[in-house]
């Protein structure tokens, strides 16, 4: 079976020159007689494989060195609530924007711990429109503001973001590596890895030292950011294979050319697959406000939804697998990351309009 | 470079077949033209990978139906303050006993969520004995009573588990899969997936819908195993990887015989090097009460710290990875899982009568 063009939400497309390199050392990790994954996290192997990734990680961010880089297990949704409970009390407060689907999960998580402010709501609008940036002040109060970068559901993606006095916190999951952007603004970013950076089971957490000394006492180990810090991400046994992959996504990604070269790719693909839908407007819709569409997840409807149900099986039967709209809100989305060669956007873009021609 | 012998304590050695499966499979799934990697948790190749690893560790252990089987992110040392945070609170007692460094871990995340008795302490006798499990009682008003079946750090190691009142919640995270035992007496049972069932980053968590019941409402989702149950392990995208490897795994151990096989298995490989020592008892020592040495980590003392440094390199130069005991006890230690070859432990015991004959 050849590879197929792969536009899933998350786990996602990952490089084939990775997945590769995974393959060739499954049994024998550089000369070692035994797999990165059978080793002794304090083997010095995986220890540099951990240091390496952070360093990279530095380096593609350019970040001063005040921020510390963290990767731990659980993914994004356990980061919804260890941020309220290293952060917040019932004598402080945050402040939440609303932006969709993965917003309310942290909202939610934030408000069994703390006092929470919505500062921006875009249920009125279906969640298909973000606030001006230079609009959102936060709170006087405000420990922190959170902000979710990129909604993969609804589509929408902040093109800057606030210059407000609290640090901002941002679940940067599904577009994190995938532009450059002003770090000193942000006490806190976090990011599932299964969109830009690697296999499903780990979160990057980027912290800095003034939010780290904000954390409150007494949490459990592993809940605690400061004794993973410590810990240098190796507190307990992390997830060496997600380690592993990240560090070589990371390596992939600076001989590309680093975030530059993914801001320029990122425009590139989701340009060519809006102008697609509108260069076929009568045909194709995109529901999402022009000023907030996002690079990462293009999402669009069709004229009815045995058009969508038959445009997404026909897509699959010709290599180009998931296109199904998040079963919340219906529709197509195509997600296009990082790893999503130009030529699998351009395949897609060709489908879309074979397909606009023969039933529009 | 051959595979060579890797005594490491976790991560571990992992079936050499599980290994070549994973390689060949890295760049395409079963002909989807994917990895499994890069799907969709929500895909059907996911869920059925999900599915399949849930029933073979029901089968396995001989799950009655009232046990819910969950795969979740973080590990083991996650589940020591998820297991307090739901199920302990300022008004509910839980006992500990205190058998090494895995359990005083587990301690000091419950004693911040609630009222915990410890009713064993080993530390007087540097954790090198455990107490006959018919004399160990749970308080009358205990909601469970934890305990740490193997200590990888101490080598011991639990025989039988007390016949107490309160349920029994077990870190069973280094001798999981080792034996088959009784499961009516334990309330939930965990353990990190780096010794017996997979890669690291990754903990099993079997939870009875009895302590299911008692748990606190208004957690974070992520730490609640309500939610985790409720969304079959895919409350949030899994740790992929990790459940297909444990599948694999575990579809191994079903061929060799299940946990009969581990276990008999078990025996004959800790059975040949206690005898080892036993036999050169001028030259190794082995620590622990002879009642309660492990099956998973076979630990020993050399006459001297010298010669325990030349014995760990020496061993490494011939292939045999991973003898040095943890750092906070020194020593040697080998680790001997379910996938260790019997022919490693063979090798072992050769060198150990060798480098004994040298140095005696």
């Amino acid at each position: 079976m050849p590879r197929i063009h792969n536009f899933s939400a998350g786990p996602c497309t990952l490089p084939v020159e990775v997945l590769e390199t995974a393959r060739d050392q499954m049994l024998d990790y550089e000369g070692t007689g035994m797999s990165i994954i059978e080793m002794s996290h304090r083997s010095k192997p995986v220890q540099a494989v951990r240091d390496e990734a952070v360093q990279r990680m530095k380096h593609l961010l350019d970040l001063p060195d005040n921020f510390h880089v963290l990767f731990l297990g659980g993914g994004a949704t356990l980061q919804f609530g260890m941020i309220p409970l290293n952060l917040l009390n019932k004598d402080r407060t945050a402040d939440y924007t609303h932006s969709g689907a993965w917003a309310k999960k942290a909202i939610a998580d934030a408000k069994g711990l703390g006092n929470v402010n919505v500062v921006f709501d875009g249920s009125a609008a279906d969640f298909m429109t973000l606030p001006d940036p230079s609009t959102v002040k936060s709170s006087t109060d405000a420990t922190y503001l959170h902000l979710t970068s990129n909604e993969t559901i609804g589509g929408v993606q902040w093109k800057d973001f606030p210059a407000c006095d609290a640090p901002i916190v941002a679940d940067m999951s599904s577009d994190f590596l995938s532009r450059p952007f002003d770090v000193s603004r942000f006490g806190l970013v976090y990011a599932g890895a299964q969109k830009n950076i690697g296999p499903a089971g780990l979160a990057v957490v980027i912290i800095r030292d003034d939010l780290l000394e904000k954390c409150n006492d007494g949490l459990p180990g592993y809940l605690s950011y400061g004794g993973h810090v410590a810990g240098d991400s190796m507190l307990n046994t992390p997830p060496v294979f997600q380690l592993y992959m990240v560090n070589l996504v990371l390596k992939w990604l600076e001989g590309k050319g680093g975030l530059a070269w993914a801001q320029d790719m990122a425009a590139k693909r989701s340009g060519l697959l809006y102008d697609t839908i509108n260069k076929h407007n009568a045909f194709y819709r995109c529901p999402v406000d022009a000023k907030f569409r996002s690079t990462m997840n293009v999402v669009f409807r069709l004229p009815s939804e045995d058009l969508e149900a038959q445009f997404v099986k026909e897509a699959d039967a010709a290599g180009l697998s998931g296109l199904k709209g998040h079963r919340s809100v219906g529709g197509c989305r195509a997600s296009i990351y990082n790893s999503m060669p130009m030529e699998g956007v351009e395949a897609l873009a060709g489908f879309m309009t074979d397909f606009a021609g023969k039933h529009g």
